[in-house]
């Protein structure tokens, strides 16, 4: 059984984390901003002290690579994301990260050697905060995404992906995809909800993910002065986005048991005290692990944006940003995975996550898994998102005993 | 009768209206800008051409003073505003300014000298766009606001208005407010609603302005992930706003048949597309020549924001940015420009206005009037705001006979 070192752990995580620290505890690490390339190069100079070869792939993503007995065959890939949400918190993504270099450094110091070889990855904005959509780097890297285009994509002053991945040094060389088969892929997440704390389990082995849908709609009024304009004649975007918002929140109740409803970004032009706004833009985040039912959000999206517009006498325009089916993970796999829960002696509680993971991409590819420790009150994406130390710990270390098991399955079939 | 020139107006509209254009034919001039200082040069130097004195005050109210034939008799005031909304129109204010300035060309032009001295003004920040709150010249010169708060307010930038006049070199010597007392103070604006044009009259004498209040409110709730937060457990801020959004639009029909409601500004944090937002942030808008209906409905915009807070489990802030009684203008000026009115040849309507105007504020020191032009459509506070050129002749036309006669009154008490 592999021994992770908790104080070895916990130097990594504070030293981490103290790159784009927040006042309040939190982390604002926004992919691909000068915070993030700094991360990246603890993050490299941590795997070459492990002697591991580092690549850069076109799309900045880090990986690193610890040989096996046997070199050719295929290896397990383990890792998560280093990049945050704005004043987001510590645990999202780097935890992940830094469960993999933890569980490297742990096979190193037994002098582990495991059959397959293991690679270490950071994946590049997995958030979407900055630059959407989420999960750019492991979408590429699985074929599920144009790694041209994603170079292309702007943030909100007109920066490109490309242009930010030069500014910090992190345009890499290496193919963009697979350099052949990979035998699994394991991601260790805080869970971002309240399933583990509430039944006070240690360890979440997730069975698949929600499918979801992001919009973007933007309706159209007319600018006039709030004061002589009648209320009659009127043409007001921001009234007609807000009946939107509201049917959103009451949108869920409608599609599904676990479907989920959210507008977190709205902006209103002129945006001016005493100007009727002439226009909304808002978004629209919709999940469930039917897919029809996600199918089935959408179209009622639309036809809420449609009678809102009606009665208002504005127009909209309505586009999808991104859609991705739910996720299904490898049965085997979680297998694996609450077997060595168990024999560290922790318990196991089989889940369903709400929210996006790399590993969502990855299972498109091959064998994939994805573990989770506990959320104090589920809160994330939050400055005050948090998971107890202890947790942490067994976390990691059942995290580290699966992949030592993954590295040594004999074979593909396995 | 005094004759005015019409192609040297146009020559000045179209001179004007060149600073801080817009590529869709409106104007982008906001208070303090590079734009606004550029403006100011150029009213500056058409002054100095006529030969006035030009002084400029504490917050940077541009004077100048055409000497009648009793240079101690108190003067008569005549101007507007050069600031616009953000992109907004080439009437708004600016024709109010120029009404002024071709009034006093064509008296220098026909060698008239008046009995009263003649002072024509340029007010600082009308619009309330960048710095809150309006009428912040005209307010601070009648005593109604003191000046050195106004020079410390912050745009959203962090910069005072102190600042912003300094950078624009229109931080001026002379004290805030009157220099003895004023005979008379006249502005022409444009109509900014439908009346003048739906009922085919030339002019609008304005009888008063609704009175109104400026509100901020701020919805504090919790930010979480969109994906794995159940929506019982949500607290959203947005969900909050969008439901007093709708509940501040349809207020408007309970409070006064003149009342009109509006959110001009929203802002949501954090947002980001798959974050629950953490804070909304909106203003209010309330307006009706019964002051106790504005009243009445800043006690229903907090009652709507206490029952959507109880709802979504969210906190708010409300405060009152500002608070003005309606307007009545002097009847005397009314009737001397309805007679001017009649004189020229010109229909006239007398009404009500909804916008502010720095009219309100000289109301409050002395006999004050306000005259408008139609505004096609109705639209204002819009690149689209359009007056026919021959609406704008007639209207400064009159405006100017009603000032040559303002000036030749023979006693205060007249």
């Amino acid at each position: 059984m592999i021994e992770i070192d908790p104080e070895r752990l916990r130097e990594a995580f504070d030293r981490y984390a103290a790159i784009g620290a927040t006042e309040n505890g939190g982390l604002h690490r926004l992919a691909l901003s000068a915070a993030d390339g700094e991360v990246r190069d603890a993050f490299v100079a941590d795997l070459e002290a492990l002697g591991l070869d580092v690549r850069v792939d076109g799309l900045g993503n880090v990986f690193g690579r610890r040989e096996g007995r046997d070199s050719g065959a295929d290896p397990v890939l383990i890792g998560s994301h280093l990049d945050s949400q704005p004043y987001g918190g510590r645990y999202d993504g780097q935890l992940g990260v830094l469960a993999a270099l933890e569980t490297l450094r742990a096979l190193e110091d037994a002098s582990v050697e495991t059959d397959r070889p293991i690679e270490i990855v950071d994946w590049t904005n997995e958030e979407g905060a900055r630059f959407k959509p989420a999960l750019m780097g492991s979408e590429a890297y699985a074929g599920l995404a144009d790694a041209e285009d994603a170079l292309a994509v702007e943030d909100g002053d007109g920066t490109t992906v490309e242009e930010a991945l030069e500014s910090i040094g992190y345009r890499g060389d290496a193919p963009v995809g697979p350099d052949g088969d990979l035998h699994a892929y394991l991601e260790l997440h805080v869970e971002q909800g309240p399933v583990l704390e509430n039944e006070g389990v240690d360890i979440g082995v997730v069975e698949g993910i929600k499918g979801m849908s992001w919009l973007s709609a933007t309706i159209r009024g007319e600018a006039d002065h709030a004061g002589p304009s009648p209320m009659h004649t009127r043409a007001d975007a921001l009234v007609a986005a807000a009946d939107v918002v509201g049917a959103v929140r009451r949108l869920s109740a409608r599609l599904a048991d676990d479907a989920v409803t959210t507008v977190g970004e709205l902006t209103v032009e002129p945006g001016s005290i005493n100007v009727i706004p002439s226009a909304a833009t808002f978004t629209v985040d919709l999940r469930s692990y039917d897919d029809a039912a996600v199918a089935r959000g959408v179209e009622r999206v639309e036809a809420e944006l449609e009678a809102a517009c009606d009665r208002e006498g504005t127009t909209y325009e309505l586009s999808e940003l991104w859609r991705i089916p739910h996720t299904e993970f490898s049965p085997r796999v979680c297998d694996v995975a609450a077997a060595a829960a168990a024999e560290r002696g922790r318990t196991v509680r089989r889940l369903r996550g709400g929210a996006g993971h790399d590993a969502s991409s990855l299972a498109t590819l091959t064998e994939a898994g994805l573990v989770f420790v506990p959320s104090v009150g589920g809160k994330t994406h939050n400055e005050r998102e948090f998971t107890e130390w202890t947790d942490v710990v067994a976390g990691v270390g059942v995290f580290a005993e699966t992949v030592r098991r993954l590295a040594d399955e004999a074979s593909e079939s396995a």
